[in-house]
């Protein structure tokens, strides 16, 4: 899966790591003044198991600094990190005090990079283990200002992203269809705002909420907070009432690490839930070895 | 602790609010014109147990829109929230697609707080009860960006903020020691740039290092992964040794909720673990009541 | 359509405006020193025919001045300015410099939004006069910094924004292709990256291409600079072809306005060309009532 | 003109594509992580007839993407693209997914800047043929944020960019003198806090607003709305009033493309109107040659 | 002269100030916390001899804190404060937090600006006291990123600001002279760039020098390092060979506060110097009145 | 003291120089495009007496401009500039225009930091030549939006920069104390919010406050306005009545260079003043080396 580094743009990369480094030293690098300016190499080892994600924004932070990344390991964002540990990953090579500077920003970033992608890694493979061939998707409950990481996170653990923002693909909830007046009504002005070219997901609290959406041309009904019988039975009615017809069913609701393999039910496509609230992180650190005297 | 408010900078709140809404609104709000500009009253409910935490970046996003919050609940940043549940905590009025528009980013931002507020209170208590007077403190282990919000639940949590960042107190660790040749010359150094007026922290692997450190004018010493016995041992050799000498004992290295209390020795004044990787969230929604047709 | 205000986001407009503000005053007002701060009202007047749009733009700039705006029309953002003319729209009120200050600023927006509101009108009748049910979508081709007041100009005359930006529907050209080794191949790529919630369009130069992207899960398919009798044949063959599956016909290169009315054939959905590149403005002015001596 | 690159201030042009790059790719780049990091090499190719203008902006947006731009022409902005087309202008060199980032972008700039350089060329050389050695300018009546570089392509069209912005030359309106009490008063003001190394320009609709104006000590007078008749007995009434005393005649409103060479009558020494609205663009292509099999 | 503040343009200062917060206070502000959200009121005291400046940029400060600024005093900018001191100029009201809050950042600006103010006002009165008509100008060496305060600050000192920046009035220097050949080929190819709206200054070392420069159309001939007799007898030969053509002489480097007096010689348009180099500060304070036990 | 420029993060200097060089050219750089781009060296020359300050800022304008910066000296920040002048300190390689642009920042910002370098040399050594073996420290009174530069050439200075801004040190006033209802509570709540990272500094107008604070655990207290007998008698009273207790004595108010030998009195810790206000500036040029014909 390497190429998810072709999913980020250069200058928005580096604008991120100067808001980031701003945060960390509003005025003085005391510490610079202290450590200097010799060139040193450290290692970015690996401490703990879990799934390696966000080597572009980790390498992003060295060279806004003008230090050298020198990766040792071939693995790509989106593979499994199994140990033995500690496991070198990466030599960064510049002024001591640079490599100081970026240091705990980059593990930082790397560290609940990892941490997402490890979780969403985890819930595909209950999914998976119950036979399901679904999507399992993470929703829209990120931290603020950390999105673009914690969404990257998401796809190297093979989830979904879900919608990006409120730009992307139009979800029509219980607030926009009440000020429309009618499921229909929503869906027909949602066309209209957003085009063609964007997708249009109904939020259902039924069967019969979810056959208006798909009349009314929704791409995507989502299944509120269905118990898992209740979801089955519902997700086989619409499939069978819509014949070949195209769309897509969510479930969302009540879905949790322990609760997901029994929501992989057939007929729905695509499960979501919150998984970077609480994420684990993964374990990483930056040693500059010492010398022996 | 109705005071912690003042902490935040209001035009700084107001900057961020904007960040946060761009990126969830990168071009067009397509359901904001769904929804129209119908005014509306949502309320927002706390559901979980927890931490309240976070109330004035709730306010200041409703502020960035121009809704109103009334909060209706007498509850400070800080306090408990216990039940039963849901309990409404305020009201938001405003054209019903500004309260959406906001709506995802305010929860976003009260959980997340809540949640840091809540585990910080956690460990305080588990502090509290093994009869132990010192200090926890958070590390610089945060999300990249969203420094301002977790140090903020940190202070909700009674957990220490410890330095803020690389422009506030000096933490001299073993790379900075070791390309000064000696403790004493990288606290000396330290001194000349960071003045009178910036504590200064030394990271220590030996009761011989901290007793340099101590000599050489640091203001705090940390007890770099010491085991639980070490460190009352080490401690208390050090306190001895300082007679009345005014400076701050850190131990910091192979903490976690579980092991806590073990490291609750006297002698020691702050103990500082990683609070917001991995923190949980509290959860709360925004409701705008449906009318009965 | 008064509904499309509801698409902008309220401090995405202020961060606009004041950007737009810093271009027109780098340093000092000169003029507003020399006219002063004595309160008038401005009367804004349409003064040539066309599709009004922009509103919000308009009345955003005098929001962050903090001048008032007070529509006289009841017009919405869509409708058609037909005389006779000058048609008063507005009273702007507040002191003469803030005015002034505003004045050429706002109506820039107006005209150019208004400009491309009006020639996107046009088409759409165009092509609803062949009695052709399709979509006409404007693309990409718009003034770097100056999209989102375009892509509404091209929703208030009746078009269709096509996608917004790269980061919205995935558009699979022949680079793409090639470096993934088939359509099938890249289609595969985008799906993993872009999930479940953005569509996928592919640029195909034949109805082979076009059958080999369906059955990989397009949901739109261009036929790139198709003549309108090849654009029939082709849209036809593929309908044929594919039975009730559902999917999109775009077509583009070639059109313009002259040759618009030769591509409204049947089986085509959509139609999409540059509407920004070249359009025409509506004329404005912005007058404040000379008492007479 | 090579030299015109110099108006440019380097990094101003690196935080605009900065900025453009943001609006196109708010979040993902869906089809850069589909198409890969391959090495390629794009070729722009010029194919309509025109003025090249925007060469720096161009270099700026692959600049920024750290692809290499080595253009093939010897040709300058402000030179004839005559053909046969397409003409090979430059290549470009790098990864393929930061060719196809900054592909439409860079187009849509050099085209728009091209497109403006074409319009004011054409309006020179109408005024050139009828003997006219007067100056052809362009108003402040820019498409917001982009007004660097449309007056560029002013300028690479040979006409004048008037004045930049409110912060240059001061141009006083009705607005300014009314408030003043006069055009002398205006004037006096005006000077008082431009000082000595701005211009002054003094809107005029007689003559003998036109004589105070100079009295005052107006470096330029505007003749507003005069029919070419009456201009050109204005202006030859003030040059006989003033003696040899310096002050130049400008003319505006009502001017257009079908109108101009009526107004370039003797004793006027600028022409102004409205060059960037509705201004056509210039075709341009980037093409990734596609090898055979 | 009441009406320099027109000369500011809102948003901007909003930003500026905004700018200066986020400088003064990068995360927490502590002593907000402590003092809380009290409503008191400050009085504003002048407390040393001087020119008032600044008020706008006073008001602005406690305008983005909400809170209320009352002015005491009827002195606009350029206004002497003469004592007996103190003298209560304003009242300021709100949360005693968000007056504490910007009272170092606002009084910082107030008394620089006042401060240049009071240098220029001295300067001017010198000149004025020999008898001599022209205009003291300040440089472009300013503060980088306060110049806005501090040309503010030499207008209000009834100097002129000289050009404000390198988009202003064209300078011509010895490197542009020398890279383009001779003073005639550097005038034209400014006139080329600059336009018909921007000045034209050539900086000279010798009479004929100037004379090239007057022929070649220069605005304004800047006689560099000429002693002060030397300077009369340039200005005069100058004079007397333009006859009543019309043109600026400048003359700059070697004037300090000290031999001012003796350059104010007859011919000399101008008389430029470094001003905000070194300028004193004028004493304000803001004080809450502490009510008796 | 070569390693002060390790106090500076890069690319905030980065973002520094881009808003100076925004700020002083904000549309066209007209004298760039007459002087071109041919390659030149300009050197840099000191040309008065002066502690040397600021290098890493001059060289960061030169670095984001692409030109090349040699320093033909070995002087560090802090060392005197002591003539025989002028003294070649640097080369600057890059095309004319760029030096150019560059120059006028450059020097500002030198000029301006040595200049602060040297008025707190001059200070410190005041002090120092007393006997007295105390601290000079500058306050919060620096130039908004320039503080990075005011406070590194304290530092170069040998000064102290006192706190850098409100979230360092906690420094508790009247205003703070008066709405905590006693200089213990303040204290105590200070550092429930500032934590045990942060000093906390209290102001006193009497020995009783100093004991209060001292005993409620102030790291710092301020002597506020003693004349020097009383401060000396104030300093020598808290001293025996703490014992070996460790705490700052601090005195302001009434300082300066005339008076500061008088305050140098034993007992106490720190003298601050306000340095920066008025500071003189030292003496730069940049100069390209004409070829003789």
């Amino acid at each position: 899966m390497a190429e998810l580094e072709g999913l980020l743009e250069p200058t928005a990369l580096s604008e991120l790591v100067r808001r980031w480094l701003k945060e960390d030293v509003p005025s003085f690098d005391f510490g610079g003044a202290v450590v200097g300016d010799g060139i040193e190499t450290a290692v970015l080892y690996s401490k703990s198991k879990g799934i390696l994600a966000g080597k572009p924004f980790f390498q992003a932070v060295f060279d806004e600094l003008n230090c050298e990344v020198e990766w040792r390991t071939s693995a790509s964002d989106g593979e499994a990190l199994d140990g033995p540990f500690p496991i070198a990953l990466a030599d960064v090579k510049g002024p001591v005090r640079k490599i100081l500077l970026g240091e705990r920003l980059a593990l930082n970033v790397l560290s609940r990079c990892s941490g997402i992608a490890t979780r969403s890694s985890g819930l595909v493979n209950i999914a998976k283990q119950t036979g399901w061939k679904g999507i399992i998707a993470g929703t829209r409950k990120t931290t603020p200002g950390f999105r673009l990481v914690e969404k990257y996170g998401l796809l190297a653990g093979n989830a979904d992203t879900h919608r990006m923002d409120l730009s992307s693909m139009v979800m029509l909830k219980d607030n926009h269809i009440a000020s429309s007046g009618s499921i229909r009504k929503a869906v027909e002005k949602a066309k209209i705002v957003a085009g063609f070219s964007a997708k249009i997901e109904v939020e259902c609290s039924s069967v019969e909420d979810a056959k208006e959406a798909v009349e009314a041309g929704a791409d995507v009904v989502m299944l509120d907070n269905f118990k898992p019988k209740a979801l089955q039975g519902a997700a086989q009615e619409l499939r069978k009432w819509a014949g070949g017809h195209n769309f897509f069913i969510e479930a969302s609701g009540g879905l949790s690490e322990a609760s997901l393999a029994d929501y992989c039910v057939s007929g729905v496509d695509i499960l979501s839930l919150s998984i970077m609230q609480g994420a684990p992180v993964v374990d990483f650190s930056l040693k500059i070895p010492r010398k022996s005297a």
